[in-house]
């Protein structure tokens, strides 16, 4: 009989953030449950948070190594069937491997590890186990980020030459991780959150998503970091200059002193014939510019006529009709549906439709890894051009 | 001990858009769960729906009168606590009344019911039976259409003098009804749909939002209402002028036949020192213009200094930080939260809060009924106003 | 051999706004120079703007009659061609009567007149000394209104159904008449201005504008003008239902109490197929939103391939290449470089070509007054609607 | 007595765009006529584009040498008072050197001159001859960039820490200069271009943009340039990293390859307290992003109360009331005017205004030309970082 996913979860008590955007994603589609968790270090905050997330008190766990082996032990159809990791970059590697060799598949959030080696050793541990691994890089779930990769190796715009992508954000612009906000204290020491602060925490993300949408790999950087915020251990913006496979170039910055700034994703894509423009924060538009023909404004939940038919990775990511905006939150619940989707499939012993496989993997993770690990080195050289190596 | 409030839904079967969307609105915050359904007129189809939504085959019921009967017997904490009517418009009124007088509380979608007479027994049969009915009109969940409504109340724009409020869409240019699509079927057909088509689907919406936000109530209208598709036995397009009570002069259009249009609904209200504009399509900007300074956004999530603090209405009716949009998924999601809210407080014996009593009822489904048949009799009478009579 | 036209002006001196505009439009294109000009009532105030626009003292007049009187005497050549009005509303008529009939061809502000009866005199004077009246509706000279002109007249949206046109400013949201303001004090004067503010101000543009482009002719009017500004003597702020000929309908605002607005004119056209956006606020962009495809944005400027290749009218009034935007100024010396190219050819005894000829005239001059004394009738009427009548 | 300046030409004869540009800036105003001209090599072609321009033939000459000689013969107020020179890069020293050195006043299209050395030799010659010299560096003059420009001066945003200014156009995607586009022709051929195709005809305009508004002056680059369509001599893309003095960092992206762009100049700049956004397709509007309150937009010719005043630099370069968009021409048109306020000033024995003075000189000129020298010596490095020497 079908029955809903059952989720554990580490991290994500009360005041964390990113462990609520979790929930939400998870829960959106009426397809997850939650079962089990251990939600924070300590253990009465743990309690209190599973409470009140209506959790029984024997499925809140003291931590996590005590939850993966005890819900290893509950039979199938009762036990967790995915553990989801909130917890800070640090906090990702151990129970990543433990739930994987435990049986479980994971979901776990981004930079997927502490360091590159981790990230290895992680995607080692997912090709031993064949268990599935979902990573929530949240921008590439918008209908209109799948429109765009779609229409690009469809080839719309022809050879591509250039990608602009950036994310500015305004939030460290002072000491902020003095002022009392948990999420910026950890991201700001690097044993908790690795060699950077604005490259590992959004930087990836800007790189992920110039990958996901051109299909093109990143294979020499130039980079210039800085720490502008007196005080502060590690880079809070950055610059580099990319070099992609195929002659593309490309331009990637990402900052945490924007002052003013928000969540100022953006994409800019030029290729022979025509270029295309997304943006997060106005994200039910992709504006296509093509030589000699009118700006057009691609827009989610549409049923345009052949041949400007939707992608069907677009149709699948879309809840509502057009005009009917969707946000940051289902673009999450994107990754968890089609994560949920492929775990089902395989469980019910079907293939996955290339639309239910459309989330990012260890393999993005270990991209990501190697992403922050060679702008680093090359912020450190003296020479013009830093290999990407995995 | 805590636990999850208890949905029933009569309609929402494959196929139905709004079913889904109540769903997903209903789910995402976790507080939720729903546990019976009538899903379609179709015994098979309900099964079948019910089945997919992990309902048990013995709470997915061939009607609601059985589904409403069988449910009021189950034990507290085992029935259901309320009751989402997403069927159209004519069979609005038979299961609200049902469920109320059973005990449950309600969610109905737009508009309440089929006539101003329905709508105003249902208001009665609320008053007597002491339930709660959540009507969805659900741009009025919005963050920045709550900050729109504070600041106005606070005075920020002086006495209000003119609001014009917009509602286009072009799903209907063609005879869509025509051309399988259900949706369009009954809202075109007056037995199912009421009185009028655009006013009764969409214009009813923009009424809310003008009334909601300004705290005024229209007191005269003048209507030309048209049919421009041929074939329709409805209105498909219309035009209002308002005149509210204290003075105020607006403005509300309401079309199906925008063609190109998607869900373009639109406000602006000015007042004396300024105004304010805010559009469905761009939700989490509130643009604020007042008189000699710099035009101003105010953005949903942000942590503003005082004086411009959002709205403790503002920030309660958000998830997530700035510059992550939310879209009409979570604003739908609001209506249901303190739709929730509410009757878990009132459950516990406790007073809501303001912020939790924020959800349209059965008032607003009055005046929205008054003012779709106002808006039918201006268009047929030759006198320039027409009286706004609940 | 080839000369600059000459131009002669009434009124336009110091610290008069519009004078300056029209000196800007006309010098833009280096085809027009200022020979003469009675820029004031007052003699001191004419000679020192007269001086400070390099004006020969022997040119510069006490008043309109003598210029008329004296220039009509110069030998052609040296005379001025014609004659530019831009005194306020009760000062045009006299003043283009008199040049007309001494052979003068004129440049006038609008409304045209103080009052229809007026009006149509003026019209009877052009035909019968067959002069050419050049009325500056400025909206009407931007490259994307001539490409919305045109894209609807070639059927590109089927057959209109829907017109929505608004001019909300917000300049007189407070008495700013009392304010030592020049141009509020004789624009709130009905001596001055004629029966209404708003509507005479910058409805009449919004009238023009959806005539314009539409092709399609107002019938009746339903009518609801206000003064919210107390201590006022006409109206400021309306708005009007419109049906046109061929059964479309519109809904027409003009407001000067929109408090924070500027002069956000703004048009959206429906038609069977598609619809149309265009704002001045943002004029090099023509929204184009086709019924089954994606939103299409055209851009002054731009060399597209057909089908999309813009209209002949749209690059003949367009400067410079995509991209750099043009604005107000630019599409204002489109109105006098288009007269300046018709009143070039009828002298040199050539046929102005549709793109030349492609200015407002003494008709549409006709058709503005009659749509102030309709639109003034029908707020002073219980009926719900007046017949547009010249 | 009062007298227009009088304008002589080296180039701008038929067909050449930025000929055309100029002549409109310099007329918009009425203080500058044009009374001669050498507009083409091709003396034919001279002859008619000075008929057309009204130059009558004893003005219109074969090339600037005799232009200069026989101009300086004439007596003063009959004779051009400056030179304005808009040849192709190749041919702006020899003959700015000339007038210089014949005691004319010079405006000159950027790049100055071909090379820094011609620079840097201009340089000379104006301060050992006192005249002044204009360099049209257009984006300078909006409005809205002299308010940034004030702003960031007046210290609203706290120290500099981060600019991003990029100028991204399409029109050369293809290979333009095959296709008898002759502005594509000469910008592409080094000998006539200079060393640069996308640095030294946008790229100098981002970084005088960048420098002008901050005040901040590049030290150090560190370039990757690429020519991406085959068959082309020089870069039609670039990135650069830039260093300011101070500490800032930059960004500047300049690329002729960016499909489907008109003239995408945006300027983001972030201090400490927050944020400014410029972007000349929609140069009105200076967006303002500070921490803690609601974004702003400060708009062109706003009467904006203490403490929003817009700067007196901003408003002296304003012709109409807000709302009413300015564009490109009447940016280039400030550039004239201040031009020729300051030369008339100084003619008249007084000491120019600040904002009189506000047009860009040879001093930027130098530095735009230092630039890109640079960035090509930086591009051709293995080194990360090439120092900015003048």
């Amino acid at each position: 009989m079908k029955r809903k996913l059952r989720m554990g979860m580490v991290g994500g008590g009360h005041d964390a953030f990113i462990g609520a955007v979790h929930r939400i994603a998870a829960f959106m589609d009426g397809k997850i449950e939650l079962v089990c968790g251990a939600f924070s270090v300590n253990p009465e905050v743990s309690l209190q948070s599973g409470r009140d997330l209506f959790v029984p008190d024997d499925r809140i766990y003291p931590d996590y190594k005590t939850m993966i082996e005890k819900e290893a032990l509950l039979p199938e159809g009762e036990r967790m069937d995915f553990l989801t990791i909130v917890t800070p970059n640090f906090l990702h590697y151990e129970p990543a491997k433990l739930a994987l060799e435990a049986g479980f598949d994971v979901v776990v959030e981004k930079p997927i590890t502490l360091s590159l080696e981790e990230a290895k050793s992680l995607q080692d541990i997912v090709e031993r186990t064949g268990r599935t691994l979902c990573l929530t890089h949240t921008y590439s779930g918008y209908p209109m980020v799948k429109q765009a990769r779609a229409m690009v190796a469809a080839g719309h715009f022809g050879k591509i030459r250039k990608v602009v992508v950036e994310y500015p954000q305004g939030w460290l612009s002072r000491l902020t991780e003095r002022e009392g906000n948990a999420g910026a204290a950890w991201r700001t020491d690097p044993k908790r959150s690795g060699k950077s602060l604005a490259m590992g925490d959004i930087g990836v993300h800007a790189a992920h998503l110039a990958e996901h949408i051109t299909g093109l790999r990143i294979q020499e950087v130039c980079a210039d970091l800085t720490t502008f915020v007196e005080g502060r251990a590690l880079d809070d913006d950055g610059a580099v200059l990319l070099r992609f496979n195929d002659g593309a170039k490309g331009v990637l910055m990402a900052s945490q002193i924007s002052a003013g700034e928000e969540n100022a994703v953006r994409i800019r894509i030029y290729g022979e014939k025509g270029g295309l423009e997304w943006a997060n924060e106005d994200p039910n538009n992709l504006i296509v510019k093509m030589l000699d023909i009118p700006r057009q404004i691609y827009r989610t939940g549409n049923n345009y006529a052949a041949p400007y038919t939707l992608s069907s990775f677009a149709t699948h990511n879309t809840r509502i009709p057009a005009g009917h905006p969707e946000g940051l939150l289902e673009s999450f619940a994107n990754i968890y549906r089609n994560f949920a989707l492929t775990v089902s499939a395989k469980r019910e012993g079907k293939t996955p439709t290339p639309e239910q496989l459309d989330f990012p993997t260890v393999a993005d993770g270990v991209r990501g890894m190697a992403f922050i690990d060679t702008v680093v080195k090359s912020n450190e050289s003296n020479e013009k051009w830093t290999k990407f190596e995995v």
